[in-house]
């Protein structure tokens, strides 16, 4: 039987280990598929004519990166009557509805599970497994990265040293503004969402908080509670819209993302009719995602794997309540509890615990206050920051407690 | 457009269940796949035609559980060009292969998600993301009622109360021995050997030890050590061979099995090329498992999902390796130590750690050994039984220490 043909765009570090291993299981997929997948062209910014490896394709993979010409590409190729599939995080999280859009006017598959949480399987189990199920909410750790200076963090290693670390391993870049920032869980997060829920929610929609301003402090809080403190990615309904966001949070010692340490991805699927279920593997690494890629390819060999219905449209809540950890920097004096606690309730924050530490001149005053709406907060924390006994800008780091659906 | 027709066959928990959710789900279905499912008729044992319900359906779902009817129900609906979705495990585990060659004969789907793990999509994640990923090992908690009982012990019950507390919580059957002898998980664990290494493995192939001799002791042993004890599957490649079996294992506290507590269920798969990834949820519950039943139906009507490839043969290995926590009961006398020891070598066991604690007359004597063959443990244990200051029958439970592949 004829080889099944696949054009590859993009050689760096997933696009080889994405050849290499489809060399190495080329036998044991034609096993399964009665066809063995070959590479009839590659595309890199120096060799390959995308025209000439379009025409020889019966499947085109995409592990560029970046919006163009990626975009371009994957549209032609699915005008071509192509299958597609690809790994582009960016891409899919902007441009998403037109690609999708494309591949049902079409006809074609478009499948990008290495685009979202690495090996971790979510697309395929979220647009299968769990397609009939009413979801509620999804938690994810989507960016290893990040995961892996938090992990370094708890163990004792300040912000800066744990990025060092990061960058040496291999697991963060020169330039890690779109991992540590928060914005790469984002894209990540808008594409789950989407799945999920159905409803379209672009990069820009999500707003995002990143781990650059963590002190080891608070790291140092989460352990002394117990809590597990991760850069957590967030898709929920609430009250008849949907909230998606990314920021860091402190977990319950229980929570099944609490315990994922390293470079690692989870995501935790919740559901009235399946309570929850989590699925966890490494986020990074180019032979695994080039595994994530080869299993996408297999998929389209095998026939399965429609792309997504059209979209509905859900409203997108930006305003949503979460329990909050609260640190202040202030004055040891007296009334300073009161003045604090007192413009607090004002705002409708309602204080579960308070901890109060002296450190000779300064006091730290350490609260986690009840769900409360993220603008209250703000507007109380506001006011906080500005008595004179209060010696550095507040903190807060959302806090996500034990709770089923 | 017309429904798409589903015949069901039983109508215990499980298939009540499914037809709540069928009919809640419907419209949603028919949203992403253009038809809604529909039951188009009820097999029970006091009503219900079966030739006339296969007649009538596009496909048959079967939750009866059982052998027989079950068995020659399926061929009968595969030989007439049906689809089936089955949550049959003693089925699949006993006559996988007679189903799996009928399905590929005919040319149709044959689902069974719900069969393994509940609802942990472990059966499509094997099928479809890693069928292209050489799987070295598979380690599951794929038992609900077991790991409940042994979360209870572990929170101080004893074996009788834990079991008690699961049928009264509804997580263990009047009669729980398929459950805690290990056979239930056997079973499951057949399935997915079958899955990831691609060879037949036959519910009478697998070895099995329950949880019915554990101690409190055994939990307080490992709660001590920062362990976990837990009923454990493992379905790996050894020497050229597969080794696939059920037993109680300690297993480090790292360990992404070690946290799962209650009836959850949970499967971490081992591969060079993707490090490791971990599926848990649910275990049980009608509509848990009705859920995973549903997501099968609609993985059949979106056209992915063909029977797993013909069989393999890959040898069965009996003898393996594992490291043994070793539990003796002894006279407070001296040579003891020295006479165990000396035993356990002429056996080709090498001790790892032990720790002897004595008890008034009586000694308790625990030791881990590093890993040794299952058969040389067995003799030397046989031997030091022996001595007559054991006072009691050795107990030996087996140790997952970490590894990665």
């Amino acid at each position: 039987m004829r080889p099944f043909n696949v054009g590859l765009l993009g050689f760096g570090t997933v696009g080889a280990a994405f050849a290499a291993l489809l060399e190495e299981r080329a036998g044991e997929i034609a096993r399964f598929n009665g066809r063995a997948p070959t590479l009839s062209g590659v595309l890199t910014r120096t060799r390959g004519d995308f025209a000439e490896i379009l025409a020889g394709a019966d499947l085109i993979v995409e592990v560029m990166g970046g919006i163009e010409p990626a975009r371009e590409y994957l549209l032609a190729a699915m005008h071509a009557g192509k299958d597609v599939v690809s790994a582009n995080k960016q891409l899919l999280s902007q441009h998403g509805e037109e690609l999708f859009e494309t591949a049902r006017a079409r006809g074609v598959k478009l499948r990008f599970e290495a685009a979202v949480a690495g090996t971790v399987p979510v697309v395929r189990v979220l647009e299968e497994s769990l397609s009939a199920t009413p979801i509620e909410r999804i938690h994810g750790i989507v960016n290893g990265t990040t995961n892996f200076i938090l992990t370094e963090m708890a163990g004792g290693s300040t912000y800066a040293e744990a990025l060092a670390e990061a960058q040496r391993s291999g697991y963060a870049e020169a330039d890690p503004s779109d991992d540590v920032s928060g914005r790469d869980a984002a894209a990540k997060m808008a594409i789950l969402a989407r799945l999920a829920f159905g409803s379209p929610v672009h990069l820009d929609d999500v707003p995002y908080e990143g781990i650059e301003h963590l002190h080891s402090d608070d790291l140092e809080y989460a352990r002394e509670l117990g809590l597990g403190l991760k850069l957590i990615g967030t898709a929920e309904r609430r009250h008849g819209g949907l909230s998606v966001r990314v920021h860091p949070a402190f977990l319950y010692s229980g929570h099944p993302l609490a315990s994922i340490s390293g470079s690692f991805n989870a995501v935790t699927v919740e559901s009235e009719t399946i309570t929850e279920i989590t699925l966890s593997g490494p986020g990074a690494g180019g032979r695994q995602t080039a595994s994530a890629v080869l299993g996408d390819v297999v998929s389209v060999m095998t026939g399965g794997a429609r792309p997504p219905a059209p979209p509905l449209a859900i409203p997108l809540i930006e305003d949503v309540e979460s329990a909050f950890y609260l640190h202040l920097d202030v004055a040891d004096e007296p009334g300073v509890l009161a003045s604090v606690t007192q413009v607090l309730g004002e705002h409708d924050v309602s204080i579960k615990s308070v901890v109060q530490r002296g450190m000779g001149e300064h006091a730290r005053l350490v609260m986690v206050t009840h769900p409360v709406l993220e603008s209250s907060l703000r507007a109380a924390i506001e006011r906080v920051g500005d008595f004179d006994f209060v010696r550095s800008p507040p903190r807060t780091i959302r806090v996500i407690e034990e709770e089923f659906v």
